[in-house]
């Protein structure tokens, strides 16, 4: 059956403007001795494998069959409940389970965002620069972005914020450039937005990896401090996740909010995928009953803070002639930016890939593209020495660029 | 922090268009005794509880941390290999990993083919009346429909099926009807479809429920009889499940299609979610392994077709003098059509949830709504005599609704 001139080399617009490193850097990983610093993923070795074994059984014992089953598509009702009392004692406010959507990992909950609130051309006003699987969540929306400003004595203008469908926000140790937003800054932008009646996302995949002084409260804990004792009907939309203190395999997500907006964002995830798997949301609710974080995040935090620093060392050492950044204070990476804007990292990259060793460059953390003189770095995955030996890598790679470029 | 004039209350256009149908059978379930024939749902007392206990601790133990991990946006790479080999075996042609995708559910299937083929305006030829679930799905492309034919005599012309982006087709126990398309109508329509150069989308959920005779040869496995032996480069996309066979609540389903479609259909999926539960894909890989099918499918198919008769008896018995519909072969509703169309079934459908029962009228199979003489009935899900109650309920709302009629 030969066809004539076919149609099935023809994809929806939005996938033109979509890259593909993350593609790229996954294939590279596969090559042995790969060093990837690209990602952001967790100690795998770390990740508590028997805990998971022992609430799945659990789990079914609980819930037998209800656990199998097709659920409601805001989540298993008693994890809802679960986090709307774990959320109610974060910040202090009231918070049921019509507040909580369950989403596969947080990133499904950057993409019922757009889905449920984005038409082509509609404004978005985001922290820049921008989370990548953001920008990739919101891609088939085709919004247009604006830059968010933290700066209390240059803010975005009341009519920009009005005129955002939403504002996006990571406040703490911001992906990719694991910055702590002072709490002054916080209170100032929650402010602004309430003002302006627009929603204020408030993305939060990091909180739990506090490696120095505690962060203080967030936007949505500041809003609940200003609104009262009454159930949380605000602005901020907040999303958190398991991802990083028990595992990502599991893809627990969550996005909480005014219940008007969740009913909206569940009918989105209803035309997503139905519904997340009962089963992962009993067996999350197994691990959170059994406090398994309380265990396992002061590991995690052990591991990291050694690694942050280890990875700080030689960062100085190797890449400090080229590349300048500060020692984060928690969350997943170093954000290198290059002195006097002197290295074109989309170059580098390709480079860095032939010395065996990915990073992310900043072009992909840009709506339009263009900010290409800085890169992101994972400190949590890779022990010391490879992170080492991937640095030192890394170097190689600037040399043989700069000797080319000169 | 009072806001002023708020634009939190504008959600994206695609969201006027749908409907709260679900929401309100939802709804109503929860009702103490109120009886839903409208669900899609399996027969919840035989999901395999042990067996997904016991598959579990096994995933883990033989994986560790690689099940808990971010896995490939394509899924856990021994599951979607063992996916392909179920494909090859089923219709004699050569899968491999890259032909297949995982995804949450066979539903996250149909929205990634939106999301990667379809833009505002374009024409989608689908099966009439049609799955609820794929029109929600393709709701925020914002598609234009077209009716598929399955009649060799009337058929699509070559015109509107070059146009389609893909065709929408259900071929074993479709979707609302129950219909099993018969063979020759479907080797017409792959050869019409493979000359035009589209998609042809085989959405096949309710293979394992085969009720009586054994339902022929699939759209994939008629092309791949075509093509021969060579890895699939086909023009179908075939769409399957663990949800009807195991458990929905594991949330397994796969597309098999061409690998070129199927990085597309990925790299949607990654910026959806970036992947699914490995664990999930880990513990499903378990469960086929030790072919629970095999011991769970005889025991669901005994249950279903007695369930089938008894329900057959009573719509009969109780319903025949305003409805007709077919007994159907499979799957897992019955479609009643009402007898000279004299029932409006949106207003009966309002009538009978006060009555205390639910069911699907016929207008949102419809992409535009118009369709208000018929209603699907689901006979897996409720045993005989709730069933029979439900449709004697259903009587009193339809004596109800003629009564006020004349």
């Amino acid at each position: 059956m030969a066809s004539a001139e076919s149609t099935r080399t023809r994809w929806a617009g939005w996938i033109a403007t979509s890259n593909d490193v993350t593609g790229q850097f996954l294939a590279a990983a596969d090559q042995p001795g790969f060093v990837s610093l690209a990602g952001g993923l967790p100690a795998a070795e770390l990740y508590p494998v028997e805990a998971v074994a022992a609430a799945s059984v659990r789990a079914l014992e609980r819930w037998g069959g209800t656990a199998l089953e097709y659920g409601p598509c805001e989540g298993f009702p008693a994890l809802r409940k679960a986090i709307a009392e774990r959320v109610s004692l974060a910040t202090g406010g009231t918070f049921h389970a019509e507040h909580v959507l369950l989403t596969t990992g947080a990133m499904q909950g950057l993409d019922l965002l757009g889905k449920a609130l984005v038409d082509p051309g509609d404004l978005i006003v985001a922290q820049f620069p921008t989370y990548l699987g953001a920008l990739d969540a919101w891609r088939p929306r085709m919004p247009r972005y604006e830059r968010l400003s933290w700066d209390p004595r240059h803010p975005n203008t009341d009519e920009q914020l009005r005129a955002a469908r939403f504002v996006y926000a990571v406040p703490n140790f911001s992906n990719p450039t694991g910055v702590l937003v002072p709490r002054d800054q916080r209170a100032a932008l929650l402010e602004r937005v309430a003002r302006s009646g627009s929603w204020l996302v408030e993305d939060d995949p990091y909180l739990v990896l506090q490696l120095d002084d505690p962060v203080g409260p967030g936007l949505l804990e500041l809003d609940v401090a200003a609104r009262g004792d009454r159930p949380y009907d605000g602005p901020v939309v907040y999303c958190g996740t398991l991802s990083k203190s028990i595992a990502p395999g599991l893809r627990i997500g969550w996005m909480v909010g005014e219940p008007g907006l969740i009913r909206m964002l569940a009918l989105a995830k209803q035309c997503s995928d139905l519904s997340s798997s009962m089963f992962t949301h009993a067996v999350a609710l197994e691990l959170l009953e059994a406090d398994v974080e309380a265990a396992h995040v002061p590991a995690i935090l052990a591991c990291y803070r050694e690694r942050r620093d280890a990875m700080h060392d030689v960062l100085v050492a190797e890449l400090g002639e080229w590349f300048t950044g500060d020692r984060p204070s928690g969350g997943m990476f170093f954000w290198l930016e290059a002195r006097r804007g002197a290295i074109d990292t989309d170059a580098l990259y390709q480079r860095a890939l032939r010395e065996g060793v990915a990073f992310v460059p900043s072009s992909v953390f840009d709506p339009h593209g263009e900010l290409r003189t800085a890169m992101r770095l994972n400190f949590t995955r890779n022990e010391p020495d490879v992170m080492a030996e991937g640095v030192r890598r890394l170097a190689r790679a600037i040399r043989g660029y700069l000797s080319e470029e000169t």
